[in-house]
């Protein structure tokens, strides 16, 4: 059973407010939920249409009808369970190794990838902007899987941050230097731009260096290469010289 | 005015099987038209509800209602115009270069992002198994851009063609070699797999070599990056060395 005030309640977690005045995100799928939890993230409450799918919880699953899942869930066709679990506390950014710093990125596949990335390379600290999209809205979770437990995400103000992290930005643009040949250090935050509009102003002002990734094709000058997938590039550039 | 039989046809080419039986395919919003048109695509109609925005066309746009627009457009909010362009001849795939080849991908945002990969990378032929999705997929469509008409991607029998081009197959494996470390060619095919079950049996005998990613994270054995992230990264390596 799933209860009228308890219906409401998961309904509002879609929205980004309720998620924070709640302190709870939504992971809707077997697996999913499967990889949060043994991820170590906190179960708060979990509803299935098939308890025995997730005895490893030791009896959490609370068995609904489908019809009350189809109530609660977000997804056309939904996956069998939805899960509630605590928004870990978000521990203040460290300032050593490599940092990744998004500046306003809004798609959730983008972050979603992105956060992926971070816990394939360890990079243990993302820092967003407060502008940047939720990583606990539905579509980041489900795209992050259980990388979303094992990669501290903060957001704050993104200047300040690099202003007082004491390493060196490095600003994924265009025109910057050749990725391919500059130097890069062990320690320095690398900093993704907006979908459309790159890095901001502000924050161009406080890099320290400039890094691109060279074009081979015919391609004309106004195209790029998605965020994501430049951030997959740059990353793997920071990492391949410090095995 | 959009005719009724005009109205059936490119509804009908939402699936492959009727753009197979025309030779043509949709592209919708002003972007992706534009784009397509001025990388050289042939365009078969334009519909628009503002003519003014394809004045580069020529007066080849035919101006519509956004009632109209609405009937023939697969978009919740049709983006001011859609157009059919001509499905170009496949070239022969070539044995020169790097080649990149696709064993069964599945999902056409995958696929959009490794055509602009290749085409950013300078990579001229993309050939894909059968069972890989149609490249004149409206989804592949809106997120490749103009890159589907700079890349020739060419559907055939995979093992065929790696048997035949006479140039080493690179796979890509989670227990391959260390692809930081590896040597590679400025001339091989680079085979990337399924999303959920990787390379099939019968291309893996036919590699010469597999590749892959090193970790860096405390990520578990069974995770994987996504695989148009690491066509990104594989691909890049593959360049690096060859500027």
């Amino acid at each position: 059973m799933v209860s009228k005030s308890e219906i409401k309640l998961i309904t509002g977690l879609h929205q980004k407010k309720y998620r924070n005045r709640h302190g709870m995100f939504i992971a809707e799928g077997i697996k999913v939920i499967t990889e949060l939890y043994k991820a170590g993230m906190d179960l708060r409450e979990l509803f299935t249409v098939d308890a025995d799918l997730f005895s490893f919880t030791g009896n959490r699953a609370r068995e609904i009808s489908e019809n009350e899942l189809k109530k609660i869930s977000q997804l056309k066709t939904p996956n069998k369970a939805l899960a509630l679990f605590d928004i870990p506390e978000e521990k203040k950014a460290g300032n050593s190794g490599i940092v990744v710093a998004l500046d306003d990125i809004r798609d959730p596949g983008n972050l979603g990838t992105i956060v992926r990335l971070c816990d394939w390379f360890g990079v243990e600290d993302l820092v967003c902007s407060t502008t940047t999209v939720d990583c606990f809205n539905a579509k980041v979770v489900q795209a992050t899987m259980g990388s979303l437990a094992r990669v501290n995400i903060v957001y704050t103000d993104l200047e300040a941050y690099i202003r007082e992290s004491g390493l060196p930005a490095f600003a994924a643009d265009m025109d910057g230097e050749n990725v391919y040949t500059a130097s890069l250090p062990e320690q320095g935050i690398l900093v993704m731009g907006n979908e459309a509009n790159g890095i901001s102003g502000n924050i161009r002002l406080l890099a320290d260096r400039f890094v691109s990734i060279p074009r081979f094709g015919r391609v004309q000058q106004t195209e790029s290469l998605n965020v994501a997938t430049a951030t997959a590039i740059l990353l793997s550039e920071f990492r391949r010289g410090y095995q």
